[in-house]
């Protein structure tokens, strides 16, 4: 996992458009994807700056896991996400280093990514994904861990 | 700022030397700076991985801002920063959009970067840093707006 580019910075917010509306226009990064997770409750807004994304994560209710997290604030930073081109083969590594996982075996995250989560036990308290890109899934097959 | 990449994403720990072993060890990323900045009550720790550094914030005591902050947690996901090439020309833009600065001139951060913060209430309630790299500070006069 040397050198794995941050791949994304998610952030749970309440109001979804008005942080489109700073992010694309005024901040002037790009909308790449808006894509509802049912499994995770939640719509992800991909704003593309740099080689990086910063993913809006909208609630779709507010019993939800991520609306919990965010609480009363209008907005919170929810996780950091690195690239890596074998995520089967770094999720059994960190395992093997006495990492917990809370996705023991990869599964599909937003915009097509293969992702797996580390348990913030084991990474002091900041939930950490790791995240391969759909593109480099065409070289090598779908984990099946 | 457009484009503008993720500088680094800044993390409030309670135990620095477990968050550099996890960082380092664990994860593989390098090590760069370690920074006492006494104005703002920390010990900045850079972690490197691809072109961007998570950074670890130390609080020097626990009253410090970034400690009351963390609160309980043992981690707390702080502020994400981009990279800009004329942040002064950069804050003049966003003052003039509307957006509130916490610091109308620029100021040094860790690393001998430029950095300036803008305001959570203009921000949706995540703290923005834009960062001026010190070598891009080379080929422009430091900001004096």
């Amino acid at each position: 996992m040397i050198d794995a580019p941050i791949d994304h910075v998610a952030i749970v917010v309440k109001d979804a458009e008005a942080a489109i509306a700073l992010y694309t226009q005024t901040l002037g990064f790009s909308l790449v994807y808006r894509e509802i997770i049912v499994d995770q409750g939640v719509e992800a807004i991909g704003l593309r700056t740099g080689d990086a994304v910063i993913e809006l994560l909208r609630p779709l209710s507010e019993d939800s896991p991520v609306a919990r997290f965010r609480g009363d604030a209008d907005a919170k930073l929810h996780h950091t996400a690195y690239r890596v081109a074998d995520i089967a083969a770094e999720l059994g590594r960190l395992k093997d280093a006495g990492i917990r996982l809370i996705d023991e075996t990869p599964r599909r995250g937003a915009h097509g990514n293969t992702i797996a989560f580390l348990h913030p036990k084991s990474t002091g308290g900041v939930l950490i994904e790791l995240c391969q890109p759909a593109a480099s899934q065409a070289s090598s097959p779908p984990p099946s861990r």
